[in-house]
C-alpha cells in the first residue's frame, strides 16, 4: 500500500506546490524529487493561485512566517480548496507565539486542510487553544496528545498526522499508529517539513487522506531507519535519507513497516 | 578551454553577484566557492547596485519570485548593464505562470542579459510568448526548441543556453551542443540554478559569451558524470557534484567533454 | 572548558533564536541541533519579541538583508537586551556596501551585542568606519585587525570574535588566539554564520562572553580539522563537519585545541 502509492508517484510525477519555510526549501524539493514528484516552490500572491490550480497537492508550512507569506498561503489555499486540490497544513511552532497560532487557526478556518501535520505540541495548541510550546521542537508526547488530535480531526473534518517516536494519524473514526523511525531524526532539521511534503505527494495519488497520511509517515520512518544504518551523524543521515527515498524498494517497506490500524 | 577558464576563475576569484531563489542559495554559493569564485547573495534595492557595480558577473534567477525581489533584480540589472558587467538571466518557471513570464520579459527588455539560461520549456515560452509549462520542470526537448532558442538569441542579441539531456547553446550565428551529464541530474534540485551561476563565473573570465556559456555547461555535465560514479542517490550526488567541481582536473575535462561546435 | 560548555548545551538544549540569512538557515539549524541546542528561525516583527523573550541567546546575521528583516532584528535585539538575553551580531558584508555597514552600526547602537562575530574586513569596517571590503569574503588579516578589534570591543563594552586562519577574540582587557581550523573552510559557505550561531549556544551556558566566544571558535576549528580528515572536498566537508559537531568527544577537543589566552 505504501509501495503502491510510491509507485504511482514515481509514475505520475504529481506537481506538489509548496509554500514552505526558508530552512526546509532545499531539502523539501530534493525529497519530493527523490520520490518522483515534481515540486514547485512559489509564495507570491501574484502567482500562487496559478500554481495551486495546476498542482495535485498544496503543502503550506508556516515555519518562517511573515505577513506577505500569509497572504500567499491564504490565496493558494482558497484556490486549492475551490478546485478540490488536497491541502496539507504544517503549523510549525503553533503554540510558541500567538502570531503563529493565529495564522494556523486562520488558515484552517478559511480553507480547511485535508491533513494537518505537525508535532504533538503544535497539535495540542490547535486543539486546546492554549499556548506554551517552547520554540519549534515538541515538548509533548503523541500518546498524550491523541485525544486532542482526534478532537481536532473531528472539528475540522480532516486528518491529523502527528509525528513523534510513535506517529499518530487520526481521522474522524480511526487512529493509526506508526512505530518506525530512529532517535537521530529530531537532531536533523526540516524532517517534519519533509514529512508534510511527502504527505502532499501521497495525497496526490491516494484518495483516502487517512491512508495517504499514514503511508507518508511509514515511508518517513522506514527510510529513517535505513538511513540511520548508512550514516554516522545527522548530516550524513540527511544525505542517506534522501538517497533512501530515491532507492527504496517494495521489500524494504514490506519488511520494516510497523503500523497499527486501530 | 573549459579548463583554461576554470584555471582563471581559480586564480582571479571573480565576484559573482547572485539574486537567486531560496531553494538554490546555499548550493549556488557552495558551487561558486568550489570553482574558486567569490559569491555574493544580495537582493535589496538598497544595495544591489553597489554589489552589481563591484561584481564581475550578475546572475538573476526568478525561482521564488515576489515584487520586492523583482525590484532588486531590475536595479541590479540596469546597473550591471550600465557598467558592462555580464548578466545571466535564469527564467525559472517562465511559461508556467503569467507572472513569471512577464517578469522574465520585463527583465530582458529593461536590461538585455548576456546569456539567457534555462530549460527548453522556459526558452520556448520566451521565444513564442506562449504559456503552458507545468511547474518548473521542462516538458520539452532541447532539439525541438533549438529554432526557438536561435530566434530568441537573435532577437535580444544574446546567447541562449538551454539545458537538457543534450544541452544547446545558441548564439546569433552558431550552435553548440553538449552531450555530457547524467540521468540522475533532473532528480536533484537547483542544478539548473548552479549552471546559471557557473555561467556567470565563466563570463567573468571569458569575453566570448558563447564560449563561456558552453564551457559552463561542459563543466556541469562532466562534473555530473563523475559525481554519478561516486554517489548512490540524488543527495550523495549533490555532495559529490560540489566536491567534483572543487577537485576537477584538466584531464577529467579533456577526456570526457562531448561538445560539438556547429 | 570547551567540553564542559558543550556538555551543558547537550544537557540543557538551550533555545537559540536566529535571524539569519537565507544561505545559512538550513546548515545553521543543523549545526545547532548537532551540538544539542534547540534552534528557532523567525524574523517577523509580529513575533520576534516573543521568541527573543523565551530564548537563551539571540543570533543576528545580516547576510541577506532587507528593510523588513532589519525591523525584525531591531525588535528582537531590543527585547533581548531588555531581558538580559545575550546577543551575537554577525555583520556579514559590513564594509562592502553602505547599507550593510549602516545596518550593523544601527543595530550595535540600539541594542549593543554581547559578541560581535565577523571576519577581519567586517570588524575593520566597524572599527574604522571605512568602506572597502569586496563582497563578503575577508581581504584582511586578523593579526592586522587585532588593534581595531580591541578598540571596537572597548567602545561597545562587548567581545569581538574575529575568524580567519588565526581566530582572534578580543575583550576589553584580554585577547585570545585560536590556531585551529583547516584551509578548506573558506571554500564552504556559511561556516562563519555557523560560528556565530554556536557562539550563541555557548553564551547560553557560559556567563563569560569572552570564554563563550573563544570556546565556540575552538569547537569550530577542531571540528573543522576532524572533518577535513574525513572528507574529500567542500561538500563532503560540510557533511562531515555537522556529523563531527554531533559526535565530538572530550579527548578530541583536549588533544587538538590550540588556544592562547593573552
Amino acid at each position: 500500500m505504501v509501495w503502491d502509492d510510491l509507485a504511482r508517484i514515481r509514475e505520475r510525477a504529481p506537481l506538489v506546490h509548496n509554500i514552505t519555510n526558508y530552512v526546509a526549501m532545499n531539502v523539501t524539493a530534493n525529497a519530493l524529487l527523490a520520490v518522483g514528484a515534481s515540486p514547485v516552490m512559489a509564495h507570491a500572491v501574484e502567482e500562487v493561485e496559478d500554481f495551486a490550480a495546476m498542482a495535485s497537492a498544496l503543502v503550506i508550512n508556516i515555519g518562517t512566517l511573515s505577513p506577505a507569506w500569509i497572504d500567499g498561503m491564504r490565496h493558494a489555499a482558497r484556490e486549492a480548496r475551490r478546485r478540490g486540490v488536497p491541502i496539507v497544513l504544517d503549523p510549525v511552532g503553533s503554540g510558541a507565539t500567538a502570531y503563529r497560532t493565529a495564522a494556523a487557526e486562520m488558515l484552517i478556518a478559511e480553507a480547511p486542510p485535508t491533513v494537518i501535520r505537525g508535532n504533538a505540541s503544535e497539535i495540542l495548541s490547535l486543539a486546546t487553544g492554549q499556548q506554551g510550546t517552547r520554540g519549534v521542537d515538541s515538548i509533548h508526547d503523541t500518546a498524550d496528545a491523541t485525544p486532542a488530535a482526534k478532537r481536532l480531526a473531528e472539528r475540522h473534518q480532516c486528518v491529523v498526522s502527528m509525528s513523534g517516536p510513535v506517529d499518530v494519524i487520526a481521522g474522524a473514526d480511526r487512529i493509526i499508529r506508526v512505530r518506525n523511525g530512529h532517535p537521530i531524526m529530531p537532531r536533523v532539521t526540516a524532517l517534519g517539513c519533509i514529512a508534510s511534503a511527502l504527505t502532499g505527494a501521497y495525497l496526490a495519488v491516494n484518495p483516502s487522506p487517512l491512508d495517504a497520511a499514514a503511508h507518508a509517515m511509514i515511508l518517513m520512518g522506514v527510510a529513517g531507519e535505513i538511513a540511520a544504518e548508512r550514516s554516522s551523524g545527522p548530516a550524513s543521515f540527511q544525505t542517506a535519507f534522501i538517497d533512501t527515498l530515491y532507492g527504496i524498494t517494495e521489500p524494504d517497506l514490506a519488511e520494516r513497516a510497523k503500523a497499527e490500524w486501530l
